[in-house]
């Protein structure tokens, strides 16, 4: 297992591209129109460490070539990453994101519906200049699986019993599609042989599925001042995580019926989610999701431990360690 | 000006490519997920006249040349009109629409959101397998364009004070520029000349302008069970249209006051709807609003008159026609 780190090497690795898709992002997150403008430029606090675009970055330096035509794809991925989580702001009524108003609140969710679409649209309008035919395939199809994901877990909101497995398939469609194609499309535009390129796929799937899984563990517990963003939301929204299911498993009698009273009714109050991290820290609901996320990771290291030079193989640990190990 | 028309010898003219439309439309629009199918297939309700798709291959076979892969492109046009249909509804809270009840009723505002997405991104996955770039370039663009134009018009919800010239600006944006994509791209891939293809261009865009002209003045003037969606619309939603702006400049005193402060309340009830109809009615300005659209229609005929033999001419006309005359 990786140990806990930062991302300092693999992004020292990559800084031109990272700069110039800074340079980049600024362009696209611009417009004519000075209500539209105000609003992209506003969406700009919407992207972070760029995790999904310095993948691809790290993986086709690893792969041996970093083409210019990276920093347009690490655009349009961020893009899309942005235009999801406008979204998603929307769908699950939050209202900080990155410790400033979310796009809903500071304008309405009509704008913030409108707005993900134009960053959808001009992601994709990217991507047809990028002109790589399977780049071109690979994210039109992420995006429609990211949607279905999101459907999906849309509609068991207020269902208690929601399955591992279901689970798992929603945030492998929801999320880690996006990490698969990242990492796939990384290597393959630096000509890497397939096997290291469906490696690399696999590698960000696991990615994508243990990033999810923490995402959902720090929604739980984590600092708010610190995440940046509102939590206890999933509760809120009615939404079970992997440690909601966990612990569901695990608790009998009132707390039980209480539990799945507060998902299914969907307005859960302070008192309501204190209620449940203290419980999830009585079962070890969270150790228990974030050694699932783990395993996700260890499996896929162990494909690319044999297919890497050990340099190599290091600055793909540091990147699962991160992910692992992240307090925001 | 040409007379009033329906559609059946322009459609009988391309049945064929109408039903294998018909026939991708139907694998189009479902799904693995039991939820998102069965959304899906709900949703093929919002495809109606097929116009647009209808343009592509009318177009395309006045300029002497049907292709296989203009169906796929039809479907694709269909996807993003029928996609923006569906966040449309959310955003200005439809209830009805082609007679029955909207996505965003029958389930809610977040799924319909989603399915929303989901049909953008299948329109682009589908739009990359059809391989032609300046498809791909045009549809992508208009996409963008179209959000943009809807985020603007969103933005002036509520606000009396909207020009023709900005009134025109949003519609050319939300509306003509598919038509026009639509019709450039008809008389593109059956390798028309650039002239004939800018002048189908300008035809669409023209086109794209007179239908949304005249769907705003339905919107206010129209029978509801005809129509089958919910009507006066507009008003409630403090939205300025071509003939609320000539009426608004045409009244004074008590009847402009009255008139902007339904606008800008936007809790217009069905007694204000009323009070507005009548004013239309007494000045005259659903007729000048059709008269703007046929202006539109008639630039754009005189040009493609000199491009055109006398038969497909007619064709060019019927169409026209029909969106200058249509009811619903």
């Amino acid at each position: 297992m990786p140990a806990a780190g930062g991302l300092d090497f693999a992004y020292h690795m990559v800084k031109p591209q990272m700069e110039a898709l800074d340079r980049l992002m600024s362009e696209l997150l611009a417009a004519d129109t000075p209500c539209v403008d105000e609003m992209l430029r506003y969406a700009g606090h919407y992207s972070g460490k760029r995790l999904r675009p310095a993948l691809i970055f790290v993986v086709a330096d690893l792969c041996g070539s970093l083409q210019d035509e990276l920093v347009q794809l690490g655009a349009v991925v961020e893009l899309i990453h942005m235009a999801t989580l406008v979204h998603d702001d929307v769908l699950d009524q939050a209202k900080i994101r990155r410790n400033a108003d979310a796009v809903n609140i500071r304008w309405n969710n009509k704008d913030a519906i409108l707005l993900g679409d134009i960053m959808f649209a001009r992601a994709i309008r990217l991507l047809v200049d990028v002109g790589n035919r399977r780049a071109l395939e690979r994210l039109t199809e992420a995006v429609a699986i990211i949607c279905e994901g999101e459907i999906h877990q849309n509609q068991l909101s207020g269902h208690a019993d929601v399955s591992e497995e279901t689970y798992f398939k929603i945030i492998r469609q929801k999320t880690a599609s996006l990490y698969a194609a990242s990492c796939e499309l990384g290597a393959l535009l630096a000509g890497a042989a397939e096997d290291v390129v469906g490696a690399f796929h696999d590698f960000g799937e696991s990615l994508g599925m243990a990033f999810q899984i923490i995402d959902d563990c720090l929604d739980l517990s984590g600092d708010e001042d610190v995440v940046g963003k509102s939590l206890g939301s999933d509760i809120t929204n009615g939404k079970m995580t992997l440690p909601l299911i966990h612990l569901l498993a695990r608790v009998g009698g009132e707390d039980r019926e209480r539990i799945r009273a507060i998902i299914e009714d969907r307005r859960a109050g302070p008192q309501d989610v204190e209620f449940i991290r203290d419980l999830l820290v009585a079962h070890g609901s969270i150790e228990h999701a974030t050694k699932r996320a783990g395993e996700f990771i260890e499996t896929s290291l162990g494909r690319l431990r044999g297919l890497l030079p050990a340099s190599s193989f290091t600055v793909v640990e540091e990147l699962a360690g991160f992910v692992l190990h992240r307090q925001l």
